[in-house]
């Protein structure tokens, strides 16, 4: 049931940093986006979530602004911090076994990366293929082919991890299943899709879908 | 795997009446958009869809028209057949264990209520919940939040076949779970939601999902 926008997720980020609201509140948005935006574990999305920093200033007594040298080492440990807890999130997801990462590179736009890379992450056949560890790239092109983003299927090459599965929109030349195998045996990996077709990308991290998530979820009232 | 626009699916429908191209293509992209296209099992699409309507005209030497008196008669017979059809398909969704109609009413247009629909029928969380015959209407009310359309939740009324579930967004008064829990128990019922903001509406299709759903998809490559 996490989905961005909404979800049951309440985040406390604490800094004795000092810094002013606006430049907080432009780093928590800067950083959501790429971190609690980007995961899903089935798009249903609940009515409560909320993601709060705040700094109580108690380590200088001047401001630290986006000029300053320690301002770049603030906001990536910061991130840092972000991705950890978002990561976190999707590896409680309901009944799951594996934590997959969807990479879409070579996109026109990021926009059409994201809708891409989060029709594959929310496909129930892409998932249960990765529960059954199945490395059905069929699945993928199909979900990829209703996402309603024009691209040429021709050009398209998917990997698992830093193995080639589908090259120009086929059966990798020299493809090995098992290979294939392994990678999506893992508990966590990575599918990478490559569009060719320009320099956008995004990512998303998500769950398969198990016989345990139906059970969980048909067997408790949320 | 099977949701409008794409599905791996062949239909033949053929007819004795003689009938012009052009008005049987008007009565097959009518009937398609009010039967194939409002049923979904998992929302995930295939490459291969068809459905064929072919009328060798043998039962009569002049053509029907559509202000002929056979007419109606005749589009009435291909709807209940389109129908007959498109429902047999969503019986045969994989796992499956219900058949539910998701019926949106009182709606500002028709695309919203699509929207509302589809959003419900394809929720995880609504589709386990059925499985699990447990009349959660806040799942149903959650997902409709999601779908990216304006309504205003106290005037949302709910109904599990004519069993009245939720009143002005909340709990119906005197609302019995024991009543709600014994349309669920029924293989076939219809959830509809009433937003009393229009008149437009729309039925859509769909099955619960299942452990067994899933054992079937992640041990067998589509």
């Amino acid at each position: 049931m996490i989905h961005p926008q909404l979800a049951t997720m309440l985040a406390f980020i604490v800094t004795d940093a000092q810094l002013e609201a606006a430049a907080l509140s432009t780093l928590l948005r800067e950083g959501v986006g790429s971190t609690f935006h980007r995961i899903t574990i089935d798009g249903d999305t609940s009515t409560n979530d909320m993601v709060l920093l705040m700094a109580n200033g108690e380590a200088s007594r001047r401001a630290l602004h986006p000029n300053d040298k320690g301002f770049l080492p603030f906001k990536e440990a910061l991130f840092r911090i972000m991705d950890h807890l978002a990561r976190a999130i999707v590896r409680d997801g309901e009944g799951r076994t594996k934590v997959v990462e969807i990479c879409v590179r070579g996109s026109k736009n990021t926009r059409e990366a994201e809708r891409l890379a989060f029709r594959i992450a929310h496909s129930p056949l892409v998932k249960t293929a990765f529960f059954g560890q199945d490395p059905n790239w069929g699945r993928i092109m199909a979900a990829m082919g209703a996402a309603g983003v024009a691209f040429d299927p021709q050009k398209v090459s998917i990997f698992f991890d830093d193995v080639m599965v589908v090259e120009n929109g086929m059966a990798a030349s020299g493809a090995d299943e098992g290979k294939q195998r392994k990678v999506l045996k893992q508990e966590e990996f990575t599918v990478t899709v490559d569009l060719h077709a320009g320099s956008a990308q995004t990512s998303v991290l998500t769950t398969d879908l198990s016989a345990d998530y139906v059970k969980i979820n048909a067997s408790y009232r949320t």
